[in-house]
């Protein structure tokens, strides 16, 4: 999807996007000394798994983190480390809504930056410890936000809210189907959203939290709630921690994809393997000079299949794809290179110097995330 | 603590309690088959570990868990396989409210049991479905409700609450800070708790939720507010079993006992062994012979130090300590023997008969859910 409003595509055209990543918060609900965002999962911060999720939407043109000035720097390397594009880092303010209001006013003053940015038609709001945001829900919201001035997403809630009496007794509990939860992500045109940061009082900026309250009490602007999945969830306590880095295992063994040439002997095999491996997991095929074509799906596992005289030749051009792919930015990408050795020789019949070369293929990508192993075999 | 009101504890007696579990839910909201409750988490079915949450604490007397007909001989079935005591298992009614009043009915009513419970004082309502539930927020909300006539658990609200309008625009969002999510243990009189579900309308036990509002509808009573801790959280989506299967193994692997006794050599090797392992873990030390102080705790991973000579003789007595203290039952204990041989001869002077001793033992308490791991080591 392209924001030009000149796209023959059939769905309604997005509008210039830009998007806020809140990320000052203390993380103190989570028990210890590293905020949230900034808490490895998988060995990577959080806050890089939610920019990655915003930074592969073609559509979002600037992400702008906004983090507490002691983390500025820890967020500009991360920045450098993981390759995201397309990110200015802003520095918070001492409460949620001043952050975000700092994050706005990248767009319209020359306080946080050397040069303004391009100010987008609507503006996504979403926290930096919701890594798993999907392209759907963001722009159900964003082309709401255009419709109605505002929007959010909601889920229903998970317990009874109630009202307790100065005597620590309940007041009164809440008919929970007649409420939602607040979610994110939020859009909003971002005039309306700006007006109402700007029009706030300190009182707001101090003790609010939400975006669609200062949306209807400054500019009369009544959200649109849409209905998010179940993913949206924030990472507050440690628990969710567990989850996040359970669900990301997960994502990362869902599939793979066999790798081919067109040899008889080598397509052979490949298809033997699709087959054992289909009743655990997920398997595509493909042959390599068409491997461009799925790398912009969920898969991170490749198994590569040929014989032992075009080993070197094919890994070359399987490496190069990969790399330039990217994908290995976000999740580490691991290869299994199966060399069939097909000769009617006893002994094998890849040579050292092909070994060797392998090997420091193997110890080059590795610095790009992309994990090789090598499996040579004598086939008949 | 006991029941008793003659305790000569300086802390307040406990009324007679009994605790219903409601365990009828559908887990449509996990997106699996297999009702959440029932789940797998390490092995084990998540309500066993709820179960065990309660049937630890010796005051209380009866626990009540209430599932649907369909699965009632799987609960049953779990009950005789994990060894849990003083729970009656109860048909639940189509709604979470009905299966609660079925709960309440074994104490009040012939037309669930063949013999009525004892009318326990107070009781609990706690879900099935958050097994971390400790002693020490049970007890609060048992003694609140013996002052208040009902009580519950409530947690700050992780997102802001909104009511939307019939456009399914936002109408107005409630202020964080006023509201609280009312979440389980709850705690009640019996008889007002009983008295509201028999003065409540049909419209309440098929579309009500909450029991502190039916205390407060029917019976007057408003429920003191008891504020809980993160651990009380409620298994609802896939997520939160990951989060419990983490949150299971990290207990599990946080503490080890290493167990000597009184000969030098042993006491020194036992003694190197603590030094070692204290920079990554928790570690504790006994004699064996005073095992039986420290099974009460967190404690499931021991490594045994003894010599080849009293090999057997030990690990006998150690196994039985461990089988009577009944602490396999909520988790797998993990025993790594070290038979440490001291002779002075090149061979080792444990023969085959022990040897083959030792693996029986093994292979018996692996039933009992005790893994034994051996170690024979040449020590100068």
């Amino acid at each position: 999807m392209e924001p030009s409003s000149g796209s023959r595509d059939a769905r309604p055209a997005v509008p210039p996007v830009a998007a806020v990543l809140p990320a000052g918060g203390s993380g103190e609900r989570l028990g210890g000394a590293t905020p949230k965002q900034f808490c490895a999962v998988q060995g990577r911060p959080l806050v890089s798994y939610t920019v990655r999720a915003m930074e592969r939407i073609g559509w979002i043109s600037d992400i702008i983190v906004v983090v507490s000035p002691e983390n500025i720097e820890t967020m500009k390397s991360i920045i450098e480390k993981y390759g995201h594009k397309r990110v200015t880092v802003v520095k918070g303010g001492i409460t949620r809504h001043r952050s975000i209001f700092n994050g706005l006013k990248v767009f319209a003053e020359n306080e946080f930056s050397n040069h303004l940015l391009q100010k987008p038609e609507v503006v996504i709001i979403h926290d930096a410890v919701r890594p798993f945001v999907e392209e759907d829900i963001l722009s159900k919201v964003v082309m709401a936000a255009k419709e109605h001035g505002a929007a959010g997403a909601i889920r229903p809630l998970v317990s009874t809210v109630i009202a307790s009496g100065t005597d620590g007794c309940l007041d009164h509990s809440l008919e929970r189907s007649r409420y939602r939860a607040s979610e994110m992500p939020q859009a909003f045109l971002f005039d309306i959203i700006y007006e109402a940061y700007q029009q706030c009082t300190d009182y707001d900026l101090d003790y609010g939290t939400e975006c669609l309250h200062l949306a209807l009490k400054y500019c009369k602007t009544n959200a649109k709630l849409v209905e998010g999945t179940a993913d949206l969830w924030k990472v507050t306590y440690k628990r969710d921690l567990y989850a996040a880095e359970s669900i990301i295992k997960d994502n990362l063994s869902q599939q793979v994809c066999v790798i081919t040439n067109m040899k008889e002997v080598v397509a052979q095999v490949g298809s033997l393997l699709c087959e054992s491996l289909q009743s655990q997991i997920k398997v595509s095929t493909t042959l390599c000079i068409h491997l461009q074509n799925i790398l912009s799906g969920q898969c991170y596992s490749f198994v590569c299949v040929n014989d032992t005289k075009c080993a070197i030749q094919e890994t070359q051009q399987l490496l190069d794809v990969l790399e330039k792919s990217n994908i290995s930015l976000l999740y580490p990408v691991v290869l299994i290179l199966v060399h069939l050795d097909v000769s009617e020789n006893i002994s094998f019949s890849i040579g050292m110097e092909e070994l060797a070369r392998l090997k420091k293929f193997a110890r080059e990508v590795k610095k790009k995330n992309i994990l090789v192993y090598g499996l040579l075999i004598q086939y008949k």
